[in-house]
């Protein structure tokens, strides 16, 4: 535990509110303004205007440039396995779930298909799946409960969103399983293996903190399912944004260049913000004495530090035992947190964004101290 | 007529395959080409990094300058009026029709509600309307003779895919109405009056040609509409890349800045060009004798340019009165055009892209010319 002081949480004015319901991911602003000029995309006016990449390809849109920083990074990082894949590129890992759900859906006899993801799960999964009411596929919700028969599709995230648990699929009857690896990074988790699996989704957005360019990839073994995620984009979107891709092009292969310079690497300075920020966070939980609770998680045996380490998620999950409505709780405080009946779970749980900015991280755990105060007393 | 010899058209290695089918809008690459640094977006690596771009406004993830920026261009142009509307960017125009279709579906009571388009109708719209098979909505087809009770959707294309002709509803029996004027730009036809439909689609790809940047924005009066149009795309890829949006600001605001400047100007430099295109590809169809037809477009005052002009679409909607399959006979020649009856219509007709590379638009005409050799000799 860190032992810095409660006068060190000093608080803004306690009517701000603070916005930790989405994961914007800014916390890593800091690591990339000391970057200066580095990977600064400049593009001329007549560059990027057709639809095109490389029609060759069986994902027509994606820049090839972008799909050699992807396997480059992968096979430094030691997370997943992009050999004997296709790589198809998304407006971020959102449209590549929903094109995944379309095209196993697609190729599947029975429709609609069943979609499950153990609780907590990422709140986003049930939109993602209904909105539309789609005829392909339907939300069924905890898969530990699923019981119909014939096909389905399980979400497995890994490190799970909310709670940063390390997840396998838990139906395991023979149904496809669209696994979400948008956390399976060392500054997130341990690198315990090379994940190899069917159709395994990756975001731009989660590694570095790009979000507002709506980058994600998908790496898949079966080119018919490829190719219906490629139509399922093509149809959505008519491919995805040039720029933004050159630009992660750009951006993931210095992740690539620097991970093993202690001094530049991104995944340490990352590795460092997280547990920092867990261990405060920690310390206040403890502070408030038994109101709020957090996961534990195991250490491993990370293959890219070559060390034990932690499990410092994106997301905390919040706990509180005697209160019902958490996400009420906080916005008193003018905290916004995303309330765990969202992730398909209790209201005694909030799922709190760990990589706002500094000063607003700082607010929450000031804030969070002034609950409870007489048992701080 | 343009009085070009036959010779001037040289043709290239007649197994060469010409792709014709997109709309791949490249021609207006060169103009691009001689700006050289003008719109030069240089983006540092800790831009951009948020999800948000102004939590103030519906459109979360719109930046504020490129509103700016098309407010200013349809200013300039009277081609459609932002005042009292909300502006929704997409990923292309193609996301925004997806999204539209949720908005009016979600907030109308019956479902699913009808989607009709008049012959011949942009192929694209029947997948996105059937490809995820919603339950919100339902391909009808033919609009004129659509005569299902209830509420419905009319998409009105106007100057029309595949055709060019000027477009109204026809279905008239109070539905709502998504006007797509992706080419309702003064290069393309005369600009008769400032539209101001409730909901209007227009695209980045098709104005200046920039279609790898993937922008699009609607207009739209009803802010529920606006609210629901958000949603979807939040939901389907959490909003639009911020690159794109960023570099679609520095082009329209060029746009803008040089149009009434005629030597300068993009409108200028596109009417010429695709003026003289469509001149070229008359005079061949005219030296095949009746074997092909083409639409013809009156003339009318366009208030932008201040002058009568005519109507020259971004696609040739070409007919060919003895053959059955036209789209096989072209293809016999290496040329991929896409087939009237994807647009609803008969396979007598093709739609021809019309913004493709120079030597492909030349070799595309020297293939015709090769047609039917008989009379022309």
């Amino acid at each position: 535990m860190v032992g810095f002081e409660n006068s060190k949480i000093s608080g803004c004015d306690s009517t701000t509110v603070i916005n930790l319901d989405q994961g914007n991911p800014t916390a890593f602003q800091e690591y990339w303004t000391k970057m200066k000029e580095r990977c600064l995309v400049v593009i001329p006016v007549w560059e990027l205007m057709s639809y095109f990449s490389d029609m060759s390809n069986v994902c027509w849109f994606l820049q090839q440039d972008l799909a050699e920083a992807i396997k480059a990074l992968h096979r430094e990082i030691g997370n997943a396995s992009t050999e004997e894949r296709y790589i198809v590129v998304g407006t971020g890992s959102s449209q590549l779930c929903q094109a995944a759900l379309f095209a196993l859906s697609s190729l599947s006899e029975a429709k609609p298909l069943s979609i499950v993801a153990a609780v907590p799960y990422y709140s986003t999964y049930e939109e993602q799946v209904s909105f539309v009411q789609s005829q392909l596929y339907k939300w069924e919700g905890e898969a530990r409960t699923f019981n119909k028969p014939g096909p389905y599709i399980e979400m497995v995230t890994s490190p799970n969103n909310p709670d940063g648990t390390i997840r396998e699929p838990v139906v395991n009857r023979g149904g496809k399983v669209i696994y979400d690896l948008a956390y399976y990074w060392p500054h997130y988790t341990p690198i315990t293996r090379r994940q190899d699996h069917d159709l395994m989704l990756f975001t731009f957005s989660k590694i570095a903190g790009h979000a507002g360019s709506r980058i994600g990839w998908a790496l898949v073994k079966d080119i018919e399912v490829a190719k219906k995620m490629v139509q399922y984009i093509t149809i959505n979107s008519i491919g995805v944004s040039k720029e933004s891709q050159i630009r992660a092009t750009a951006i993931l292969n210095e992740l690539t260049k620097t991970c093993r310079i202690k001094s530049e690497s991104f995944f340490e300075y990352a590795y460092e913000k997280m547990k920092s920020r867990w261990e405060r966070l920690r310390w206040v939980v403890d502070k408030t004495g038994d109101t709020f609770t957090l996961p534990n998680y195991p250490q491993a045996f990370c293959n890219f530090f070559g060390k034990n380490t932690s499990t410092f998620p994106a997301f905390a999950w919040l706990g509180c035992k005697e209160e019902n409505d958490l996400e009420s709780l906080l916005k008193e405080k003018n905290v916004l947190t995303r309330g765990g009946d969202q992730c398909g779970s209790d209201k005694k749980y909030v799922r709190v964004n760990m990589l706002g900015l500094d000063n607003d991280f700082e607010e929450f755990l000031h804030r969070l101290l002034t609950i409870r105060i007489p048992k701080l007393l």
